[in-house]
């Protein structure tokens, strides 16, 4: 045997998350992280829906359910429920059986599995000149893309950190000066901000310019608290008869974190073309995970089906975005109170869990000498706020903001 | 909008599972299916493993434990009992910290997530050259190898249907003329009826051509019914110091199929590499399925961690290896006494889930005619028959058979 390892050349990936990996080497009590993903209660748990609890004790000492494996396609209950969810029940891209998904592993997994549409040695739908998609900034979705092989990756933004406000025109210029075919990805377009009309707007020139929508939706229901406004959007695009690919995740909204539920739906022009572009999708599942895992979905699928379930997690997941719009009324209170210099109404005129501070790189920086950690461009997580941390966070900022004006 | 879909070239794929679909579109109320991946009971209901489905219930109702993502590697305790279980709790390479692995979406999966050691994004570790790998002919391989690009899949053999033996001495002929740093795909190395004296000929013939050993584990325990037996090829090759792959299963020996659980050990020369190669699949997993999903982890580690659970699951494993060796038993007395020609010893001297049947493919088709479904090459899964179908099934043999002698 030699003596060298094969394995000589592997380099060390160089990404990484930093941000946790400071926050979590840091040995302040102090120390507050403000990048959480989940959707967390006053004592740092993950949010608990009642009804989703019950259904899943219930399905997981059901005896009669076996564990045979799933179809590769996934839990057809689940994946007709959450279609219906996000395009509404009488779309009519369902009635006229143009519109189908494939369970994934999460929403990451429902947008690795369009690599079906990418390698060299597929077809290359969507965008059959091959141009780049356009995304917002969210890493996640980053390193996929990249990983499949796209080579460039341009960013938007539809945020102005000068004017702390949604930049619309800015995200209408970067589409119109987009190369013909590109996909866009439309991250979670409830928590954009964007108006009806904006949306309007955005769907003309993508149509105009044969932009491909992609959209990603982490957390339907969770900006309004309304299902159907938040999908607004999306619904939108499918009535202007656009041909669409949405990665939908149900961790937030159902608290079913490791369970890793998610679904890809594909609209497409006609039943024909769904039915091809599945049997690809389908090729795709069977040569990465082979089928899904059940439990999370079998969840999903029957609270979602069984009306009186399906309503007490409505009010569930109301109750959570009440709480979060809560969080935003009293940091910006205590901003006030403390006089801290700039206005605050960015942060209750922004919608979801997570948001934009308007605080500057070097304030970020200050803040996390504070041992108080957020992303350099100023987001953060509304979940990682609560009654023990609130003041420290508030205080902070003020000390930020004042050191640096 | 235009009026063409822009998915109008996407081409239905070809790759399905037509003998499922040959089965499933059977009227026939005699039809039997014999090559189910899962093994089952007497009533066609998947095995029950009574300290796993204990396990199952108990953690699905505990309170404390909650539903927050896994880190991308997986669960931590669970990946130490597989990679324990897999290469000896007191393997050196665990010993000198240059074994590690990652939890998987099943054994699909982990063999996908070596991926990120093949991209042209990135380097090309295990085979620096990058020739083909070479792989037993099991489809499902197959398809994740042509997927993440390699152009040129060779296959071997290990059973000469002729003598209706294991063909060792062929297998090591294929190993002396395979392309120095090929991989080497080692599938169901456990239900090969390869002997110890013959597995160190095959290390020796890799070592010599430097072929990279990966091996794919879908039922440690189920040929012989002994851990540490089923396991001895593995644990040859990494007493011999060679770097290599394992992709482990656990469906069939938790009887967990939709849990989806899996396991990709990596053996290194060193510790160094072992860290930067894992930097890697973090990356991959990241960019896949993000973390993988938690209960069917929970219930591995806590059985195989606990000695009470770990005793039952053991005994259960064993029960139903007597089972498998019961119908092996059982079928070879059929044809004897039904007086089919031919030397069936074969039934009983393999061992495992699934063998070869020494069936023609002439005769596989005449049982298709009897409404018996089989794959070409004759194998078939022992666990596919029971009370009800071994007389007809034994019967139709004996009759495609004489029909064709």
């Amino acid at each position: 045997m030699a003596a060298l390892s094969l394995f000589l050349d592997v380099p060390l990936t160089t990404e990484v998350n930093w941000l946790l990996d400071a926050y979590q080497q840091d040995p302040s009590p102090h120390k507050v992280y403000l990048d959480h993903r989940d959707c967390q209660t006053e004592t740092g748990k993950a949010w608990d829906y009642p009804p989703v609890s019950q259904t899943l004790l219930q399905i997981s000492t059901d005896p009669t359910l076996d564990h045979e494996d799933l179809p590769e396609l996934g839990f057809s209950a689940f994946t007709r429920a959450a279609t219906e969810l996000a395009l509404g029940r009488e779309s009519r891209a369902l009635v006229e059986n143009r519109a189908g998904s494939v369970h994934t592993i999460g929403g990451t997994g429902a947008v690795r599995t369009t690599e079906a549409a990418r390698g060299p040695w597929r077809c290359t739908w969507p965008c059959r000149s091959g141009p780049a998609p356009l995304s917002a900034p969210a890493d996640s979705l980053r390193c996929i893309f990249q990983d499949v092989g796209f080579t460039e990756l341009r960013s938007y933004h539809y945020w102005d950190t000068a004017r702390l406000a949604v930049a619309a025109e800015e995200f209408l210029q970067v589409l119109e000066s987009a190369p013909e075919g590109s996909i866009v990805m439309l991250h979670a377009p409830e928590e954009t901000g964007l108006t009806p009309k904006q949306w309007e707007d955005v769907a003309r020139v993508m149509g105009k310019k044969r932009l491909f929508p992609f959209f990603d939706v982490p957390a339907q229901g969770l900006a309004s608290g309304d299902l159907d406004r938040d999908a607004w959007a999306l619904r939108h695009f499918v009535a202007q008869g656009f041909e669409l690919l949405c990665a939908q995740s149900f961790s937030k909204t159902f608290g079913l974190y490791d369970e890793r539920v998610g679904n890809l739906i594909v609209v497409a022009r006609d039943s024909g073309s769904l039915v091809r572009i599945c049997s690809q999708l389908q090729e795709q599942v069977r040569a990465t995970w082979a089928s899904p895992t059940s439990l999370g979905a079998r969840v999903i699928a029957t609270v979602l089906s069984n009306p009186a379930l399906r309503n007490k997690w409505k009010q569930s997941l109301r109750a959570l975005v009440e709480k979060i719009l809560l969080i935003r009324e009293k940091l910006k209170a205590k901003l006030r109170l403390l006089g801290t210099p700039g206005c605050w109404e960015h942060l209750t005129a922004q919608v979801g869990t997570r948001s934009f501070t308007g605080l500057l790189p070097s304030q970020v920086a200050f803040l996390e000498r504070s041992h108080i950690y957020l992303r350099p461009d100023g987001q953060f997580s509304l979940c990682s706020i609560n009654a023990h941390n609130l003041d420290y966070v508030a205080r902070s900022i003020h000390e930020a903001v004042c050191g640096s004006v």
